[in-house]
């Protein structure tokens, strides 16, 4: 459980960097970029939660989600002067954040005893649905 | 609590109005115009309600909602043809509707004791989510 | 409610197809047809349950609606070949979900004992959903 909270974190933090980056990509200004950072690292998580009925999310009563997509759009801003390519930031650390949220996905599934298949497509959607709507 | 519903009623017109200019601009038809105005008007209350778990949501057992979208829409329609610049209406009305949606999602995230940072996350849910959609 | 049971499954399947060849269209893989068939075959479903409160929603613990949406997609990828003409067949059975799909949505309303009003919208709702997913 507790390794579990830790990829939950790692992440929060790793797909709140990678909506800045796209964020920024698009020339949005502050408050823009956060929130494209919040909606990118939680609402996978977010519609997973309401798909399998645990309301209200999770971010609602538990304010440490938002601290670490704050703390996390604040570095990722410092230190974009210094990396300067985008785009390539950009892909990594989605890479890593859809690793790590399909993980925390399907082990969500397995503590509600669902089935494995519906499990991958939690993890799928955990993964998966912050990215989509980041893009549109 | 009771200017809370006007608040709510104020918004929803105001909403179903800038759904019905925006509509109008892309010549959809008459029951095109209305879906947009409902989505608009009711899409951002419908997603704060399911992500605090208050389902059915509310347009569900109480019809005034609707029938508020209705008249609006109706009201709109008829002096669309007086009025004649719709993007500016459409703006004024847009502006309208935030300020008072943001004060009834903020409102109703403060009676359901959430911390000041998640009433204002609903209130900005609340105020921005259907005219997202209706852009979409 | 068999019969409500028949053309629910008729409905999925039916939309299945006409996401399968919306998805080759776009010359998307194997693994893109059938994501894109399952949003189309059951987002209209699952936003419908969101709203009226039915969590966790259908299709994560009967798995039944998964297996139609793979069955009836392997059946409309080896078909697709001998059909040829995409845009024809998915509007055909673009429609004939949509009819389908309305019948069921409006029957769980009434189930429910809400307003007819609003079980034109859920079933409005119900057929409509999954398309414009899969258009986005």
């Amino acid at each position: 459980m507790e390794l579990l909270k830790i990829i939950d974190i790692a992440g929060i933090a790793v797909f709140s960097i990678s909506g800045v980056f796209a964020a920024m990509e698009k020339k949005l200004d502050v408050f823009g970029v956060f929130i494209i950072a919040f909606i990118t690292a939680l609402g996978g998580g977010t519609l997973r939660d309401v798909l399998i009925g645990q309301l209200p999310v999770s971010w609602m009563y538990n304010l440490n989600y938002g601290l670490i997509v704050l703390l996390s759009t604040l570095a990722a801003m410092f230190f974009s002067n210094i990396i300067g390519n985008y785009q390539k930031t950009l892909l990594t650390f989605d890479s890593l954040g859809l690793g790590l949220f399909t993980v925390v996905g399907i082990q969500k599934g397995i503590l509600l005893d669902f089935h494995p298949a519906v499990c991958i497509a939690l993890g799928t959607i955990t993964a998966c649905f912050g990215g989509v709507i980041r893009d549109i």
